[in-house]
């Protein structure tokens, strides 16, 4: 492990059978911000020119990967240990989702705990001894008409999961750019007086009992585009350009028609 | 679309080049219960032997797959399409993180909205004319210092998402099994019970100022491990067996120490 700002968790593959599966594990512990790559008993040997080649440029994880012969030896520093596997074993041990269990990973390192998240072969997944090393059981949910996932992204899963646990990306976010901000209300307002303004007077705004739910609707959906102050004037120009326009189509020529 | 139960989201895939993207991409739907698979002009024509083996299975996806020559007959029935692109555009369009957007495709979906969820190909993306045809953009948060994700990586963790906005799956649960139950309370007293009884008479529970707190530590223990009944059963059996072996111990032979 290089010089980490915090702990992240290990990522332990035990057993691994293809290199391809090594580099798309590596691939997506760079996605999310993990570097500690541990190998017990690769099939293939280390290091694997594939598992280099389908990293992807995610090199230093492929690089810093530490090779065990024993599971047991691979673990040894750990203290919260999931692994993960799609089968109930007839062992009572707790199951969690990547979810949760990415919260209590993230609650522990940040309380100093280091902790790893462990995931079997390409052929037959965690045997029994090897789940008996780890506290807890990682499940991830599928659709019960095609549970099997490989091991990239059975690791890819839970690697977003980690990053998502202390991720403050808003929800949903609008991005007006460097030159243009929210428009604010009374440009808004503006908007709506002049473009009102000009529907009454071009006959649009009809009848006179309609015209106060007309304006209502068309507040609303400009009111939902969430404009910018750009987009307004952008809007009022618009106005302009069309009310012009319907006084130059009153002149004979038609040819301004198809700039619109 | 096959006689889907609910209205699942559609995955457009535009100009995709290689067949194992497609396949992977299958496979995650798959997984995570989507049907709709649409391709855009995908560069190796269709059907791709690449596609289909990579699909791993989930051969009807692939072998359900649409083709269309341009996009815009690809999204023509939908009515809330969202772009998953990593770059921002200039354009100020609404970015949704992937659970955000599962989300809103979700409540769509149970009021009769039909989604699609649009992906570029693996060399450029999507380009600005394709993003304009959809309503809002998905930006799945990465790392800063590895931000890549392949297509089929993509499609993956959006497909998790929409699995996991209607999922149910427990955060957490303990699977006793069909021949067990979480102990009762009152099987837990006397548990506590028969231990310290056997503790005190021992010698361990001691001195006598400790000893309140020695059960407390004690009981707090047992209680972390929410044991079935058949555990409570198991470890009572143990106090037995440890208790007659302390016994025989006491006789000349040593060789039972070593069947603890």
């Amino acid at each position: 492990m290089t010089s980490v700002p915090c702990l992240t968790p290990a990522i332990i593959l035990s057993r691994p059978q293809l290199g391809e599966n090594i580099g798309a594990a590596a691939r997506a512990m760079a996605n999310f911000g993990l570097t500690d790559l541990r190998l017990v008993a690769p099939r293939d040997g280390w290091p694997n020119a594939r598992a280099f080649s389908m990293a992807a440029g995610a090199l230093w994880i492929v690089e810093g990967a530490r090779v065990f012969e024993r599971l047991e030896d691979a673990l040894s520093d750990l203290e919260l240990v999931y692994a993960t596997t799609a089968r109930t074993r007839g062992v009572a041990k707790e199951v969690l989702t990547p979810g949760a269990a990415a919260a209590n990973l993230r609650r522990s390192a940040d309380a100093g705990v280091r902790g790893g998240l462990l995931f079997g072969n390409e052929r037959s997944g965690l045997d029994n001894e090897e789940v008996a090393l780890a506290q807890a059981i990682i499940t991830i949910p599928t659709s019960p008409d095609f549970a099997s996932l490989n091991l990239g992204q059975a690791v890819l899963l839970n690697a977003y999961e980690w990053f998502r646990s202390a991720d403050t990306t808003p929800e949903v976010r609008i991005d007006h750019g460097a030159l243009a901000r929210p428009a604010t209300n009374a440009e808004l307002q503006h908007l709506f007086a002049h473009l009102e303004d000009e529907l009454l007077k071009a006959g649009f705004l009809y009848p006179p009992d309609r015209v106060g739910q007309m304006k209502l609707n068309l507040r609303a959906m400009l009111q939902r585009a969430q404009l910018s102050d750009q987009e307004v004037r952008t809007l009022r120009g618009i106005i302009v350009a069309l009310t012009r326009g319907k006084l130059r189509r009153a002149q004979p020529s038609v040819e301004d028609a198809d700039e619109l």
